[in-house]
C-alpha cells in the first residue's frame, strides 16, 4: 500500500489532523499515513513549497501527497492532483508545487472533478482525502479529474541575476527551527555563475567570503578550545537542501537566538553575492 | 485490529507520549496508534471535550479513545470506560465525553476498576493503556470494571434560549489554530429558533448578519482583485463541525492575528444572536 | 520488524523529520517508527538524556533508538552505536545516554564506521539512518563500526551529598509541559541517605517537608471544596520517573503559570534537602 504524506497549516492542537487521519483508516484500514509537517505558517504556500521539495523525494515512489495549505477551492485556486517524478500530489492550484515543477515537467495534471463532493469548509478532508484512497487503491488520476494545463508558478525563488553575471541577488525564503535563515540561492545556480571566482555574500551588514558544507566546518580542532571558533559564531553553508543558508553554529533560540533574529533577516529580505 | 487513538495534554516534548505508545507496543506488537492531539490546553476538558467530539466519528466504529487529560483519579474523578456510538473511550469522569454523551445514549459505562493497578502519577499509563489493550485484544468492558450511572455532564457547551425563543445567548468554547473564534451555537440549534428570520449576531462590537458555509464565500469573484473582500476580512460561518465560527479570511497569527486577537474574544465571552 | 524511535531537536515544522521517515521507509517498507520528541531544546543533550531515560524502557526490547541532537560528527564527537539493557541507540559520544549508562553497562558499543558515508550537514539522515535499518534487518554492530570504549559522562545529573550526608544539593534538570520542575534527586538516592528521617527541602525561597506520591495527594476530599488545597498549589512528589519534582497542582503555563515561573527555577538551579 502507497505512502500517504500530510503536509498542512492545521497545527496539531485542533481536531483536524486526527479527522484527517480516521477518515483515511475507515477508507483504507490498511493505510500508512505519514506527518510530513502540519506547522508550515498559515496560508504560507512558499514555506510549504520548501518543505515539500525537501522531503517529498526521500519517501519512496508512488507516495501520494496531501497538502492542505490555502486549499479552499475557488475559481482562482483550482484542485489539482498531478503525478511528476513518480510521486503524486494533491493540491490546490496555488503555486505551492511549482518548487518541484520548476525542476521538472509532470507526467500528468488533471483538475480534481469528483462526483458529489462535499464542498464545506474543510476540503483537505472532504476531497483531497477522498482522492489520495482513490490513488491509494490503485486508480488513476483520469477518473477524478479531466486534463489541466494551467499551472501556478511560483514567484521569488529564483534569484535575480544582474552586472553581467557579477551579482546573484537572492532572498531568504524560510527560517528553519533553530532560526538558520535559508536563502533562495541553490548550489547549482551558484556555481553556475561563480565559475571558480572569490565572492562576497552580504546580508544587511554582514559580509561572508567562505561557504561551508557543515555547521561543524568553522572549528579548528587544531586549536584548543578557547581559542577556536564555535557555539554562537555566523557561517554559511550549502544546507541539506542545498541552498545557501546561514546559520550561528549550535544556535538555540530561547537563550542566545538564531541567525534571523541575531542577523536581522526576515523572509522575503535581500541577499546578494558579488563575485570578483 | 482496532485503531488506538491519544487525546492528552502532555505536549510533544515531554517523554510521556513515547511512554504510552512504547508500552502499547510492548502489549499489542501490531497496534494502531494514531493521534489525535497532544496540545489540549492543560486540564482544560472543554477544549478537550471539542476535539474529541469532533474527531473520533472520523474513525471506525470500534475504535479506543484514551483520553488524557485530568486524568489522575480521586473519588470525585473516577476512571471509566464506555462503549457510545460504536466508539470506545477511556477516561476520567470529569464531563469530557459530555458533548458526545448530550447527543447520544451510551451502550456501556464501567468504573475501571482492575487487579493491582499501579497508581502512580501517571495513570493514563499504568490503568488507561492496560484497559486499552484489553479491548483492543478483544476483550469486554464488564471483565475492567464494573456498571456505572453517574455520568458527569460538561455545563457551558448549551447555549441560553431567552425573550420566547428570539434570542440565543451562546460562548465561545474553542479558539483554533488560526485564531478563529469558535462558539457553541450549532447549525441545528440555529436552525430551530430562526426559523427562516432574519437575525443580528453580536460579538463584543461585532455585529453579522450572515453566515456562511464555507470561508471564501465572503469573495465576489466578478469583482477584480483591487474592490473585493479578501484577506483579513472578517466573516461568520458555520464551520466544519456545525458550529457558528468567526474568522478572518486567510488569518495568520504571526502577522496579521485572528479573529480571536482583533475581535478581543477569548474562551467563555458571550456571542449573542437576535432574531427579527 | 523492530521498532524505530526518533528522538530530536528538529521540531516539527521543517521537512527534517519528514526526511528522516521517508528515508527510513524506502528502506524498510515495513518499519515501524514511533516518535519520541522532537522538541528537545536545541543541542540540549541533559533534556534529551532525561526524556530517553524515562521513555526507551517502556519500548519492547530489541527496539532501536535514533537520537539526534547534537549529532554533527567532529573529532570530539564520534558516532556510536550501542547495545544496552536490550535496546539499540544510534547517537553522538556526546554523553547524551550518560543517565542510561549510569545504572548499565552496555553490551556493546561501536564507532560507528559505515563505508562511503555522504557526511554532510544532515548526519542523522545520511548515517544514523542506515546503520538503524542495518540493525532492523538483523544485522549487526560488528559490521557498521569498530569497538569503542571511550564513552563520554554525562555530568550535573548526580547530586552532590554533604555535610556527612547530612545534606543533598541537587539541581534541576528538566522543565515539563506543565512547566513542572524535576531535579536529579531520584528516590532511590534520596531513601539511600534519608534513612527515615525528617527533612527539609529547599528551592530558593520555597521550602517543603513532605513529598508525595501523586499530585492529588495534596487534596483532603473529607474537606468541602472551600476549605482544601487544590488548583494552583505547590507540592513536591517523587513523579512518574521517580525523580523529586516540584508541580502546581493542575497548573497551567498559560494562565496562572507553572512551578517553573512561580518558583523563579531554572534548568541547572539548585534545590537542596536537609536531613534532620
Amino acid at each position: 500500500m502507497a505512502i500517504i504524506t500530510l503536509t498542512t497549516d492545521f497545527g496539531l492542537k485542533d481536531h483536524f489532523v486526527g479527522s484527517l487521519k480516521g477518515t483515511i483508516y475507515k477508507e483504507l484500514p490498511d493505510a500508512k499515513i505519514v506527518d510530513i509537517s502540519h506547522y508550515i505558517s498559515p496560508f504560507n504556500i512558499h514555506e510549504c513549497a520548501y518543505v515539500l521539495e525537501n522531503s517529498y523525494k526521500n519517501f519512496p515512489e508512488g507516495s501520494i501527497h496531501i497538502v492542505g495549505v490555502d486549499a479552499e477551492p475557488t475559481p482562482e485556486n483550482k484542485h489539482i492532483a498531478l503525478l511528476i517524478d513518480g510521486h503524486y500530489f494533491i493540491v490546490a492550484n496555488n503555486g505551492i508545487i511549482g518548487l518541484i515543477t520548476s525542476e521538472r515537467k509532470p507526467e500528468k495534471v488533471v483538475e480534481i472533478n469528483i462526483p458529489n463532493p462535499d464542498y464545506g469548509s474543510f476540503p483537505v478532508l472532504d476531497v483531497f482525502v477522498k482522492v489520495a484512497c482513490h490513488i491509494a487503491r490503485g486508480g488513476t488520476l483520469e477518473v477524478v479529474g479531466k486534463p489541466f494545463d494551467a499551472l501556478k508558478d511560483l514567484r521569488e525563488f529564483t534569484p535575480i541575476v544582474s552586472d553581467n553575471g557579477n551579482k546573484i541577488i537572492g532572498s531568504v525564503i524560510y527560517i528553519d527551527n533553530y532560526g538558520n535563515v535559508v536563502t533562495n540561492i541553490h548550489k547549482k545556480f551558484f556555481d553556475a555563475y561563480r565559475k571558480g571566482r572569490d565572492f562576497e555574500l552580504t546580508a544587511r551588514s554582514t559580509k561572508i567570503s567562505r561557504i561551508h558544507n557543515k555547521y561543524s566546518d568553522i572549528i579548528n580542532y587544531d586549536l584548543d578550545k578557547e581559542h577556536r571558533r564555535g557555539a554562537g559564531d555566523l557561517l554559511a553553508l550549502f544546507n541539506s537542501a542545498h541552498y545557501i543558508e546561514l546559520a550561528i553554529y549550535k544556535s538555540d533560540l530561547n537563550t542566545v537566538g538564531g541567525a534571523s533574529t541575531l542577523l536581522g533577516l526576515e523572509f522575503r529580505d535581500t541577499v546578494t553575492v558579488t563575485f570578483e
